[in-house]
């Protein structure tokens, strides 16, 4: 399931779930139940009607799995569906990266974004059990039945690019006019919808693929993947993701659920037909082939996690800019008139998320451009929110790392609870933990390393991370409202009402203190957290 | 009616008031009601079960009545009973001020309790209409008819001393035997349960009440006045009060039913039998003189606001000591093992709210030791509570004054609220307003006086009011929790849970910054005010 209001802009951590509303105070009981694992509180609606507020279990809090390390799961991000949500415009085909819609319809790249969909992927790929795949054509051990169309050819050949088999084929470059078919229907791929290939096209060659969707009638789309930077374009019943219009062996992986449930979302006659599209109710009829190119290590699989992460690491690696930011590239209002930001801001969240996606991709792969990258990351957290950096300050001196570095300060409590995280993870804090967890790496070059990228000895992550910590757990409390937390400090800067945490980001609150408990024993981290989740049994503090 | 309940220790200028607890959530509907002025919420007791909260009609927003003026009314005092409360012991027949017996049972003076019980009759005396009084004996115009005992004597004399007719009498020093005696009962005192005289003893001479109270028993007893340091002592149905070993003349005012009350309630054998006196279940039987001395000026009043104003003023005069300072004599476990405090502390709000009561005595007076004694009060809040005094600073060097000054802070809201009515009460911030509200004193000397008492040219007050009202603008949103308001900031300094304040703590804040923001026109203070109310009527700040 997932839940399209969520509210990417301000939830960073969030898990996905969303509290219901709407049920009148006067339709249901009004007590707390201790024993399930729903939880809710009357709240008021703008209109001054009061309502109960359910949570239901997506907001739940999350308990770290055994210790500590950088380079596991990132907190519950293996329940997150990045793609799925509404304000994701669809997955780009030219960098395999969703593409926001939330403050900006045209469709841009949000950095948190993309760092939390790849992740989310990484996540799933050490949680979830191994995915089924099935190898469709590789040009040599498995060879496909490819029916060849008016003009078309295909032979199969070692290319000397890739050392490997491929497929070339040649064929009109319209889809209307022949083509490389191969019909999967006899092929068992139940389920397995997240194609993968090995690709050159020349010109404007294409691959496409047909299916069909079988709800009250049967519903029958082609989506087409061509060499253009266009994003995403529908017609009649064709679908069109753009590759762009670079040259050379590429890698493609496409969600053919996703890819399919976007655009027909993005067209209003396939809107209403495609509306309950679901895997099970997908079936793969055909690929084909058009124009000149090549192709190899043709794969349906039920899911290629991998392959994400690492378009969203290889994304974060492109487009770092000389700061070592990922700016953004639409205006933000948070409060309008108050608190805004112009294009082009930065945001810690963004690249707290990104160090922790690059240190794992750093892990997993042993390359060190991702280490270097999360390392660069680290520079805008030295640069104050009023000179274009993501820092502010509390008055006495305590640091805040802002999502939004709006003038005046926000101080978001889920942001800094990443942050600390992401310092963490970038082992540079305590080398000798990070040494049992780092594993592939050998920690003392990847802390050579580090200090090499930066030009001076100094441990950065280490003082981010204590100084962020030292703020945390000092200001930690002044986000208790003795019955549930607060999202940020903005009545405190700005004079507007205080800005209460829904029950999604109050539990998201209490899995990332219990993730920090594990990393300082302070009592002011893991008594608050234990005080937060007694406030989801109906408890509060004591009144005087 | 008067609340046993309210806890002094913590109050300072809140309501009298006290939310009524222990109805069942099951047994009330759960709603909040907008029309009344009865508020409520959900609680919970600390055996986990839930109740709903009434917030009875005490627990009531004051707005302040026209512009504010350092010399009217203080707060809602007015609707205040000091003397009244459980934890009084009595009211001292020495110098005519509540002893406390809420830290420790013997009994001692609480400067804050004393201050309050002046400033709480100094607004009766200004609120109420004016008291019905008769007078009995003046030794002139007014003569009562005394029945003379054996071995009794008494006649009208012009004391030289006094400069007025007097009754001198002469009898038995014991009250068993003989004595002049004044039946009351045919003489109209109905509800004037006040005596006032002007009184001069020797040796053991004393004077002594016998009053009725009538409920489903008649029951008399006998309250005596003599020569002793003892406060209070019960014998069967004879009830003693201390005068003091002092000589020469002096004014006695004392409430004969708060009197009995406290005497009946701490003599295990009268408890019962006078639980509930009340004015008009009492009668006064009789008035008698024992042993040799003069008397004058004998009446019986409604109500002698001003002499108790007095008895609290001079209580302060006396007693204020070489720092300015009126030291609390019993230790104080704010949080036991966490925030104590040792014997011989001192209060910022005993230190404001003697001020507020001195500036009014000064005023009304026209009498300047009064006045200097209020600026001499200022003293302490230049000293830290580290060091013995009562100011702390919150990160950023946001000055506090702390009721308790403990370390680590408490930062209680309301008394720098009280505080800072106090400063501006000193008539040194802005003059020019003073002048205006000041009335019977010329402002130029009280600002001379005032700079001559410190022996400087610096102006303490003002500099003490507007440090107090920056730090109470820039963190006052921190006692905001989005539903109500809490109490003190413990949980910053300590890691305890919040302390969340009561309703009728929560209305005195409202109520304090109402009359702040008579003062200071900032609207952080105007708007939560106004979202304060709006708590009281189930509104809550939004959630993101
Ligand atoms: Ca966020
Ligand atoms: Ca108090």
């Amino acid at each position: 399931a997932h839940h399209n209001h969520h509210h990417e802009g301000g939830d960073g951590a969030s898990s996905e779930g969303r509290a219901a509303t709407g049920e009148r105070l006067s339709e249901i009981p009004c007590v707390i139940n201790h024993e399930s694992e729903v939880y809710g509180r009357v709240e008021q609606k703008p209109d001054g009607t009061e309502v109960f507020e359910w949570s239901h279990s997506y907001s739940r809090v999350y308990n770290p799995q055994g210790p500590y390390t950088p380079t596991g799961t990132f907190l519950n991000f293996e329940l997150y569906n990045v793609e799925a949500r509404e304000r994701v415009k669809c997955i780009s085909g030219t960098e395999g990266v969703p593409m926001s819609t939330q403050w900006q319809s045209s469709g841009y790249t949000y950095p948190i974004q993309i760092a939390q969909f790849g992740l989310s992927h990484y996540c799933k790929h050490l949680t979830e059990s191994s995915p089924k795949r099935i190898m469709i054509e590789d040009g040599g051990e498995h060879q496909a039945s490819w029916l060849e169309g008016v003009n078309t050819k295909v032979l199969r050949v070692a290319d000397p690019m890739v050392h490997t088999n491929v497929l070339k084929f040649k064929a009109p470059e319209s889809s209307s006019k022949g083509g490389a078919i191969l019909h999967l229907a006899k092929i068992p791929t139940q389920n397995m919808l997240v194609l993968s290939l090995n690709l050159l096209l020349h010109g404007n060659a294409s691959f496409s693929v047909t299916v069909e969707f079988q709800d009250k009638k049967t519903e029958v789309v082609t989506i087409h993947y061509i060499r253009s930077e266009k994003i995403l374009q529908v017609l009649d019943r064709h679908i069109y993701y753009g590759l762009g219009e670079q040259t050379g062996w590429r890698t493609v992986t496409r969600n053919l659920l996703i890819d399919v449930h976007k655009g027909a979302t993005s067209s209003p006659s396939l809107r209403k037909k495609f509306k309950k599209v679901s895997r099970s109710k997908l079936t793969i009829v055909s690929l084909s082939l058009h124009g000149e190119g090549s192709v190899t290590n043709i794969t349906l699989a039920s899911a290629e996690h991998l392959h994400h992460f690492y378009d969203a690491a290889n994304w974060l690696l492109k487009h770092q800019d000389e700061q070592g930011g990922w700016s953004i590239p639409v205006p933000r209002k948070v409060i309008s008139g108050v608190l805004e930001l112009g294009a082009g801001w930065y945001s810690a969240m963004a690249q707290g998320q990104a160090m922790s996606l690059l240190i794992r991709a750093a892990h997993h792969s042993g390359d060190s451009r991702y280490l270097k990258a999360a390392v660069r990351a680290t520079s805008l957290f030295s640069v104050n929110a009023t000179r274009g950096g993501v820092r502010t300050y509390f008055p006495g001196g305590y640091v805040w790392y802002e999502e939004y570095p709006t003038n005046p300060s926000l101080f978001v409590l889920n942001v800094l609870d990443s942050i600390l995280s992401a310092f963490r993870c970038m082992g540079m804090a305590e080398v000798v933990e990070v040494t049992v967890a780092w594993g592939e790496v050998d920690p003392t070059f990847v802390l050579l390393r580090c200090r090499q990228v930066r030009g001076d000895s100094s441990n950065i992550s280490g003082d981010l991370f204590e100084d962020g910590m030292r703020s945390l757990k000092r200001l930690l409390p002044l986000y208790d409202t003795g019955w549930g937390s607060l999202y940020d400090l903005r009545h405190f800067t700005t004079h507007v009402p205080p800005n209460r945490a829904r029950w999604d980001y109050h539990t998201t609150h209490i899995t990332q203190l219990l993730l920090l408990a594990s990393i300082d024993t302070d009592p002011v981290i893991s008594s608050t957290a234990q005080r937060w989740k007694d406030y989801m049994n109906g408890h509060r503090s004591k009144h005087n």
